[in-house]
C-alpha cells in the first residue's frame, strides 16, 4: 500500500497525567521523522481549540524540548473537556472540522484521552469516512483512572499509582508518631473505577499502608464503614483509611452529600471539603480521637518527579506506535498495551477498534476486591507491582525538574 | 580529659520530618562505636516515654536497619509534644527523670527537636548540673519550619523545601490546562516562620511557581490580598497562590477565622477546611472562576522519596557530631550547621549554647521579602537553592521505599 501523504495533528483531551506529554513527544518525534508527513501540528486545548483553528506548528520546536515533554507533567498543548454531539444529530461542528482539516491538508488525526475522547475520536472517524475525506484517525489512551477497555492498563495510571503508593507509605509513617489515637483518611481520585485507590494496597503490602480501602465498585454503607473503623481502632489506636472520591451509597450519594444528610449539625448548610475531610470529621465526632483528612488532589496526576519508567516509556511508545500504525494504514483504532509477562515485565502495543473503548468503563473485577469489600486481593498486587517497579529519572536543573519549554508558534497555512 | 563512661539515650520530639530518623541513625551508629558508651538506648515518644521508662535497646538492632533510618521518614521511636515545667517551680518530673538516668547509668542525653525541645534540653541540663549528676546533654536541631537560631538552617527544612518547590511546579503545570480562568491556592506548613512557604519561590524561579506568596512575617490584609489576586487574574486568567498556614491579620486572626468573619453565609456556622480551601472558596465567590485549594498536609514533612541529599547527610552528620562533641566533653549545647560556601555548597558542624536556641524563633528577615509583602527576594533564592540541589536516593524494593524495620526491644537494666 502506498503511504498516505498529508499533515498530522495531535490533540490532548481530559484530565492531565504525569505522562500525558510523553505521548505527545512520541507522536511529534515519530511524525517529524515520516517523509509522508510534511507538517506536524498540535491542537491547542484539543478538539475545542482545533475547532477555533488554534493550531501550533510542532516542526518549529527544538528537538530537545520535544523530548523533554517525556518528563514534563500536565498538558503542554492545553486540554479540554469537550464532548461532541453525534453528527447524525448535528453535523455543524463536524463540517467546520472538515473545513479546517482540508485547509491544513491534515490526513493524520491523533487524539489522546480517556473514554470520552475515544468516543470523540470514533465519531470524527465515522464522519470523515461518510464525507469521503481520507484521514487516518487513531486514539491514544490516557487516564490515571485506568478504566479504558481494550488495553491491559492506560498510560498515566502506573505513575499515579506509584505516587499514590509511595505517598501513602509516607503518610502512614507520619500519622502514628504520637502516643495517642489517630485516624487518617486519604482521598484518591477515580470517579467510577477504583484502580488508583487500590494502589494504596501496594503500600500496605510493604507494611506501611491503609487498614481499610473503599472503592467505587462497592456500595458504601456508612454504618458498616463505622464498624470497620471502630474495629481497627480498638485493636491498634491508629487507623489509616483510603477512600476513592467516587465512592457512593446504594442510593447514589457521594460521601460529602451522605455525611450532610446524617450530620448532627442542624443548619443544613453546605459542607465544605471533599470526602476525606468530611469522613475524618465524622469519625472525630463518632470516635472522639484526633483525625486528619488528606486529599491527594492534583499532585497524584502531576507528580512526574516520581513517574514510573514503564509508564513514561509506554506513553511515549504509544504515541510513536500510533503514528506508525496510521502510516501503515490503520485507522479508527486505539493503541492498546498488551502485557506479555509480569516477571520481568514485558509488553507490546496493539491496535483495537475505537468503538471498543468509546464510552465503556473497565471497573475492578469483584474477584480482585476482598470479601469484606474494604481491600483488594493478591491478584491486584500481581497486576500493579510490575508497572511501578522502575522510576523515571527526569532531568533536573538546580535540584528542580527541567520542563520542556515550547515556543508554541501558530501554524500558518 | 578522660572520657566519661556511661550509657546513651536519644529521644525524638515535635513534628516529624523526612530526615528526623537520619539524625537518629547518626546518634545510634556513632554511639555504638564509642568504647566509653556500653549501651545505646532510644526513648519511646521522647521525654514523655522516657518518664514512663519506655526505653529501647538500640544495640539489639541490625546495623543495616539502623542505617536505613537515614531514608525512613517520620519518627521511628515515636515523638511527643511535651513541654516540661521549670524545675524551680516543680521538680517532680526532673527527679523522676534523674532516677531513671541513674538506674540506666545514662551519661549521654541527646534530644532531637525544635525550639521547645531545645528548651526541654536546656532545663534538663541545668537541673542535672544542679543535682550534681554528670551527664552530657546535647540538642540536635530538627524542624521543617527552619526557625531555630544558632544554625544556618535546620535539618528537615531542605527536604521539605525540595518537596514543596517540586510539588508547586507540578501543581502550577496542572492548574492551567483548560481554556478557562482558574485560581489555585496552596497551603504550606509554618506556624510563625515563612521559610518553607517561601520555598515555592524556587518553583517560581524555574518558571512554574506561584504569582503570589503570603508569609506569616507579613500581616495579612484581605482586601489587599483580593486586589493582588484580581490584578494577576486580569492579566493572566490563571493565578497560583502560596499561603502559609501561619498567616494572620493585624488583629491576630488566622485565615479560616477571618473568612468566617467576612463570610456572606449568614448561618454563622463553623467553616471546615484549612486556609487554602477557605481562601479558594472566598475567591470563587468574589471573582467567580474555577478554584482549587490544596493542602500539602503531612506529605511535605514526610516525603523522604524526594529528600535533599544535603539534608540527609547533614541530619545524619548532626547526630554523629552530637555524640562526638559529647564524648569530647561538650554539654548544654545544640549542634548547629555553619555554611562555609554556597557555590559549591559546603558546611561544617558547630556547637552553640542551648539557651541561644531555646524558645527563640528565627523569622525570615524583612529584607528577604519583597516590598509588596507577597513574594521573596533573590537573597532567599541564593540561600535555599544550594540546600535542595542534590536528591537523596532511598533504597527501594519492588518500586517502593524500603524503610528501616526495627525490633524495638525493651531495654532491660
Amino acid at each position: 500500500m502506498e503511504k498516505l501523504r498529508g499533515n498530522l495533528i495531535f490533540g490532548q483531551s481530559g484530565g492531565p497525567t504525569s505522562v500525558f506529554n510523553a505521548s505527545a513527544a512520541g507522536v511529534f518525534t515519530a511524525g517529524l521523522e515520516e517523509a509522508c508527513i510534511p507538517h506536524v501540528f498540535g491542537a491547542a486545548h484539543g478538539i475545542a481549540g482545533l475547532l477555533k483553528e488554534e493550531i501550533y506548528d510542532m516542526g518549529a520546536e527544538d528537538k530537545e524540548e520535544l523530548l523533554l515533554l517525556k518528563t514534563t507533567p500536565s498538558s503542554a498543548l492545553g486540554s479540554c473537556r469537550y464532548k461532541m454531539k453525534d453528527y447524525l444529530e448535528d453535523d455543524r461542528e463536524y463540517r467546520k472540522l472538515l473545513e479546517i482539516l482540508k485547509k491544513y491538508d491534515i490526513r493524520y488525526f491523533f487524539y489522546n484521552g480517556g473514554n470520552d475522547s475515544m468516543d470523540t475520536c470514533n465519531k470524527i472517524s465515522r464522519f470523515l469516512r461518510s464525507a469521503n475525506y481520507e484521514c487516518r484517525v487513531v486514539g491514544i489512551p490516557k487516564t490515571i483512572d485506568n478504566d479504558l477497555c481494550g488495553t491491559d492498563h492506560c498510560p498515566g495510571f502506573a505513575s499515579a499509582a506509584k505516587y499514590v503508593a509511595t505517598t501513602t507509605m509516607e503518610i502512614y509513617e507520619d500519622a502514628r508518631v504520637y502516643d495517642q489515637g489517630m485516624i487518617c483518611v486519604v482521598e484518591v481520585m477515580g470517579r467510577h473505577a477504583g484502580w488508583l485507590t487500590a494502589a494504596t494496597a501496594l503500600a500496605k503490602a510493604k507494611g506501611s499502608g491503609p487498614d481499610l480501602i473503599y472503592l467505587p465498585e462497592i456500595e458504601f454503607d456508612l454504618s458498616r464503614f463505622l464498624a470497620d473503623v471502630k474495629e481497627v481502632y480498638m485493636q491498634k489506636s491508629r487507623v489509616l483509611i483510603a477512600v476513592s472520591e467516587g465512592v457512593r451509597t446504594k442510593e447514589g450519594s457521594y460521601i460529602p452529600e451522605l455525611i450532610r444528610q446524617v450530620s448532627k449539625d442542624s443548619f443544613g448548610h453546605k459542607q465544605l471539603g471533599g470526602s476525606a475531610q468530611v469522613l475524618a470529621d465524622f469519625l472525630r465526632d463518632e470516635i472522639g480521637c484526633k483525625v486528619r483528612g488528606i486529599e491527594l488532589s492534583l499532585m497524584q496526576r502531576a507528580a512526574s518527579h516520581l513517574a514510573s519508567a514503564v509508564d513514561v516509556e509506554e506513553a511515549f511508545g504509544a504515541g510513536r506506535h500510533a503514528v506508525e500504525a496510521a502510516v501503515r494504514g490503520e485507522s479508527d483504532v486505539m493503541i492498546g498495551i498488551q502485557r506479555l509477562a509480569s516477571k520481568p515485565y514485558r509488553s507490546t502495543f496493539i491496535t483495537v477498534p475505537l468503538a471498543e473503548s468509546a464510552n465503556h468503563e473497565k471497573l475492578l473485577d469483584r474477584s480482585w476486591i476482598n470479601a469484606e469489600g474494604n481491600g483488594v486481593t493478591e491478584a491486584y498486587l500481581d497486576y500493579a507491582f510490575p508497572l511501578i517497579d522502575q522510576k523515571s529519572e527526569p532531568p533536573c536543573e538546580d535540584g528542580l525538574p527541567r520542563y520542556a519549554r515550547l515556543k508554541k508558534r501558530k501554524a500558518k497555512f
